[in-house]
């Protein structure tokens, strides 16, 4: 089947041995001192962001949460932080973690909002709705769906370890998708790099789909033993996202030099955990 | 336990007899021909709705994917709109149907852009992730924190009805929420009315929690059985929501005095199968 722009582009980056993805989650609290307190110095923060780190990431990933704690000009701050990066970067994908899903004539709304209106590249939505409901989601053959299978947070496991017929939640999400929801190739999923040892079990389900791996960094994921799980039978597949501990490096206004130092760092980690 | 300011509301209306909920969920494609076809046209559809229908609804259920598919104009429209029913009918809770749910620290972003920027009174919420990284939500004792159970659209049961120990995971949900998730007593749970023998059971599990029943109208469940499965112990507890049924009840100048003319059938409709 043919490859998704989506595919494409994170293949490219993938060959050129980019398999980081930087968090675009500003809250105005942990702005650099010099930035006054405001959501436009969001944007000057993500652009210099972007600028300093675009040479080591496979991806950019923005939450939309932490755009929306502002209003409408938040989401103009998101708009513009996308349409930044697409012009300038038009070869990285751009993932919008906003983590949807309703019921199927809403994620038309969703998937407007989302891939016209936006212009991401790629998604994350929630799979408790099941297929039929995301289908709108899916039915975007050019783009990248993410979803939700083993999170990385503390708790994640409350219902997604739950064993039905022996079997975790999160197992039987990550099959449904790689047998039944994928028939456009346009599926993604996401699993925590927290949780090491389930990332190793939905890779061997999952075969060679991306992974998003959040959870490296703040969270306190292993970067080695996620590159082991994580990789596909290519050595590529992972998405290995990252935001506080790049975005946040510094708080003075060397930032974007120390987020470049850090993403670098993250990116040479990964080098040479896959050559383990 | 003190009840908070959101179940307040909700029983103050359920006290007079009201339990229908109108979705606000415009498309311009199906507004009435005289509007124009912009954003702004939106707003002024929902005002005019509001008003229509106020005197028959115990809550207004605006969702979030109609107007983030405009962007930042469309965010304005919601809290344009949300502050209007607010101002006006102050006594009518505003549940925003946003279907979020991320980690605990992004969540922050969430509780801040629906309670605070926004300030509406409750939202609705993804269970996948677990208690842990929703606790930020269930920490604001005074909204209402509504969390998927058994939605209403078809292939629903996809995951919802896979079985852990005999018993769907549904109703684990519905009871990790009764019994873990509800100490500062805001929960409460959508279970779709599309599914009356789910929602029977949701009712036995969650006692007296109010219970969020879209379905009604549109997409086809049946109100007499709804009303029979959903209400509470004192007859109450039933939010039940409907949207297009009522606002494209007419897409003439009338539009307004037919959603009226629908809401109070649908108000009677439900006022009748409590007396059966």
């Amino acid at each position: 089947m043919e490859k998704n722009i989506f595919t494409q582009k994170l293949e490219a980056r993938w060959e050129k041995g980019l398999f980081l993805c930087v968090g675009l989650d500003p809250v105005l609290e942990k702005l650099p001192a010099h930035f006054a307190k405001t959501p436009n110095s969001i944007l000057e923060f993500n652009k210099q962001i972007i600028d300093a780190t675009a040479q080591y990431v496979c991806a950019f990933k923005p939450n939309s949460a932490f755009y929306e704690a502002f209003g409408a000009e938040g989401w103009s701050v998101l708009q513009e932080t996308i349409s930044y990066a697409q012009e300038k970067y038009p070869e990285i994908p751009i993932i919008l973690d906003a983590k949807r899903a309703d019921i199927d004539s809403t994620n038309l709304g969703y998937t407007r909002a989302i891939f016209e209106t936006l212009g991401a590249d790629a998604v994350t939505i929630h799979p408790y709705l099941g297929q039929h409901a995301v289908q709108p989601f899916l039915n975007y053959k050019d783009k990248g769906i993410i979803i939700l299978v083993r999170t990385s947070n503390p708790g994640a496991g409350e219902f997604q370890d739950l064993l039905l017929d022996d079997k975790p939640l999160y197992q039987h999400v990550a099959q449904k998708i790689a047998s039944e929801w994928n028939t456009n190739n346009n599926c993604a999923v996401v699993v925590g790099a927290t949780y090491p040892e389930e990332l190793a079990v939905v890779r061997k389900i999952v075969g060679d789909m991306p992974i998003l791996i959040p959870g490296i960094g703040a969270q306190g994921g292993d970067l080695e033993k996620t590159v082991k799980a994580g990789q596909d039978s290519r050595g590529w597949g992972m998405i290995i996202s990252a935001s506080r501990s790049i975005i946040y490096a510094s708080d003075g206004e060397d930032f974007a030099e120390k987020a470049r130092e850090e993403s670098e760092k993250m990116h040479r980690q990964i080098q040479n955990a896959l050559k383990k």
